[in-house]
């Protein structure tokens, strides 16, 4: 990702709205992550480098990503601008049932910079079938984040935990795992 | 999964190929992960119930589990009998670049019983891929396996909890996470 060859690397953010603030999924890490994405979307934007956001617009019951909830909403920090390419999905990876995997292939995108919740549910199904479609992924360990589960086994797993372990199972195989302050330097 | 409703249940076996045998993968939990395929293998077979194989034929220069290597091969205790259906694959996703998805759609399977290696690549890869696809999915925990890694973070991570994480990631949003006796009970 050196600054010559910067021109394909699209900035894709997944699922950050506002029902996500919601007590009942329990305790987050990394409560900067969103802070994170606004620096990497402030620099796509500055540099006027594609940007594509993912909006999850849940059809289950219980979901406060529905549709019609004021959780499905954009959190501030990343709201769309204008112009920039926005998909919705009903499902964990952005790419089924969007026109995702055909924009990328129309605007000659192979590479992408993934950032957005949840790390282990859709930025995970969404890492892995990009990295299978032949997408070049770097994901951005500190603008992903993820919660706190009590597992099939009965025990309770810290957010960090969960999340760590997660981008381990993804680095190397399916995306190579990066910092914010990592992918900022490497376009300067 | 009563007896009524087991005739659209296949069976479906990820990657359980000699060259994960590999000692250079590391160590590896779940010892009697095989054993506990065969006997869902052995349960499937006698029920006459839909059995799929499928096979990683990589393309990466490296790996063991390249086509024209020995470790490419199944492993005896899950050899593909005459007229169980094979895909092979590339990538992570047994979905991708396959033909399973169709060949499931054109059986009226709607629920598969996954098994096979590894936990956090291509069975997770694959369990996500499923249900989001629509599939009803029962992962079963001690017949599958990871391997333990070093992490993005210079952290060693043990392959129990890599196995456990990754199943807990799963359990309820993308499967239910089941044993082979559960599987098994629920058959009979």
């Amino acid at each position: 990702m050196s600054a010559n060859n910067t021109d394909d690397v699209a900035l894709l953010l997944i699922d950050v709205q506002k029902g996500l603030d919601d007590p009942d999924l329990g305790r987050r890490n990394n409560p900067d992550a969103e802070a994170n994405m606004a620096l990497l979307l402030a620099e796509w934007r500055r540099r006027g480098l594609p940007v594509i956001h993912i909006r999850h617009c849940s059809v289950e019951a219980g979901s406060k990503l529905r549709p019609e909830l004021p959780g499905n909403d954009y959190k501030d920090e990343v709201r769309p601008l204008p112009g920039e390419k926005e998909f919705t999905k009903t499902v964990n990876s952005a790419f089924i049932g969007t026109g995702l995997e055909d924009h990328l292939q129309r605007s000659a995108i192979s590479k992408l910079v993934i950032v957005g919740l949840t790390t282990d549910h859709c930025v995970s199904a969404s890492t892995r079938m990009a990295s299978d479609l032949g997408f070049d992924v770097i994901l951005v360990a500190d603008a992903t984040a993820a919660f706190e589960r009590c597992g099939y086994d009965g025990r309770q797993y810290a957010a960090e935990d969960i999340h760590r372990v997660n981008l381990v199972s993804l680095d190397e195989e399916f995306c190579a795992v990066r910092t914010t302050a990592e992918v900022l330097g490497a376009l300067t």
